[in-house]
């Protein structure tokens, strides 16, 4: 049966849920949206894609929290230049047998998690096929304080943090629902001096590597030091390996000169936890407390041909 | 077998690609790019997602036209506002078995076009899956002149042109090498008032309806003048009818006042044709020479649940 419900239904129930916002005077219904700046000139973008069977499982979770993930992982990025979100741009290829109420709750579950970060979704694209539910988020931000903070300036002698436990994030189903750490990365960036900062998408060994690799540095871990997110019930050594390679924890992972370590460690604005430090050199190194070398059949995730 | 090729090898050769830009101070690289505003401060930004099997068919086309059209169709969407181009943000969803080359050559194909318009791929995320290739970009570009052209604006007596012939781009490939209009929109623009302006991806007669809806006006567009790109080997009503509501033409439609119009009648500084008028109502209604109206079964192209 084909449904009396069109793109441009949809497109309507989109309208209308819009956000008043004077930085985006023209939002979803034209040809692009016109938004309006910040005063010091510069915007961050990031953009990132999902797809089922790969970023999500249809079965195990729900289209609101596939709409959530979809927005959740680009406010990660923006959260890793220490940036503030302002408006989303959403592409979607729904799948035809899937119906309106499912692409419904997509949105609603994106809209949601905008509207909780003060996020206009401001354009986008919706699509049927007959394939895989594929949603593409590009998210507009604002860089706060002096500047955005990048992959590059990690110097040897800084002390390496997390903001959180890592590890088990897909078995979980904390990839799913996990908060965006944001207000985190703002906090900190008043705080301290950030040198170089990450969102941990493909495991704390492969992130901590490329910021060593856009520094020109070299990283060592305190394998006892890593706050592990898999509970005890698994083996020591595998909740650590699933904490360096699992990915998908969306923690940031940030380096800090020694006396702003130790103001962290004195009094943290925020949750962090101290795991390495930065060397001289090009490789991330683990150790444990007696300071031999572990080493990881799996370096984290990245895609293959 | 498993190649030795991986995401970050392409990232690399992107990376190695790209434009030095003084408005993209961070590419490709980090967790988000930086981008510079103008000094107006307001952005265009577009997002158009292409699905294997829908926008493009494998057997018969190449990989580069196919990141070329990925391209094409956003920058066709800033050309509708008059809009010039600066940055482009590129999700891909390769298919595992097409290989690397493929997947580089739809990067190059991409790549060209933005070269041709100065517009720098900026950032963006590339996956493997088994599913159909699916290509999503997001362009952020500039107004020109005094504001960006919207589809709100048009009026009763303004009268309607298009920038080129419409009718049968699928059947004929045109839809995978058109031009963009930028600068016929942006010349336009400083030549005229524009009082709304579209770009043709549904259909004329669906897309002129998205101006009469946005504006609050009717349309009567005149059959004879229509400008028909299928050969006339076919039978009239049917070439006027593929022009009307075949889509992806990627020309634009726009509208102007009658002292503007005379104006492009007698010195046009692109080439464009007039094909009918803006009055007061709510419908768009094509009428012969003799003035008798006619209908379509078709009112152009929607998804449709």
């Amino acid at each position: 049966m084909v449904s009396s419900f069109g793109e441009f239904d949809l497109i309507d129930v989109l309208r209308r849920r819009r956000r008043v916002d004077g930085r985006v005077p023209l939002g979803i219904g034209d040809d692009a949206a016109v938004i309006v700046g910040p005063a010091e000139g510069q915007w961050l973008v990031a953009a990132d894609m999902l797809l089922e069977g790969r970023h999500f499982e249809r079965g195990s979770t729900t289209a609101r929290l596939i709409g959530r993930k979809a927005l959740a992982v680009n406010l990660s990025d923006i959260a890793a230049m220490a940036g503030c979100p302002v408006a989303a741009f959403v592409t979607v290829a729904h799948r035809r047998g899937d119906g309106v109420e499912f692409a419904l709750e997509v949105h609603a579950g994106l809209g949601e998690l905008a509207d909780e970060w003060g996020v206009v979704v401001a354009g986008g694209d919706t699509n049927l096929w007959e394939g895989g539910l594929v949603i593409s988020v590009t998210v507009l931000g604002e860089p706060t304080g002096n500047r955005a903070v990048t992959r590059r300036g990690a110097q040897p002698g800084d002390r390496i943090f997390v903001t959180g436990a890592l590890g088990g994030s897909l078995a979980s189903g904390r990839h799913l629902t996990f908060p965006p750490r944001l207000a985190e990365a703002q906090t900190l960036h008043a705080a301290v001096e950030l040198h170089a900062m990450i969102d941990i998408s493909d495991g704390l060994l492969a992130d901590l590597g490329h910021i060593c690799r856009e520094s020109g540095v070299g990283a060592i871990l305190a394998a006892e030091r890593i706050p592990l997110a898999v509970p005890p019930v698994v083996e020591a050594r595998r909740r650590l390996e699933q904490a360096l390679t699992d990915g998908e924890d969306f923690e940031l992972a940030f380096c800090v000169g020694e006396a702003d370590a130790a103001r962290l460690r004195r009094d943290p604005p925020v949750p962090v936890y101290e795991v390495g430090e930065i060397v001289t050199g090009a490789d991330v190194c683990v150790v444990d407390a007696r300071g031999d070398a572990l080493s990881f059949a799996s370096r984290g995730w990245e895609h293959r041909w």
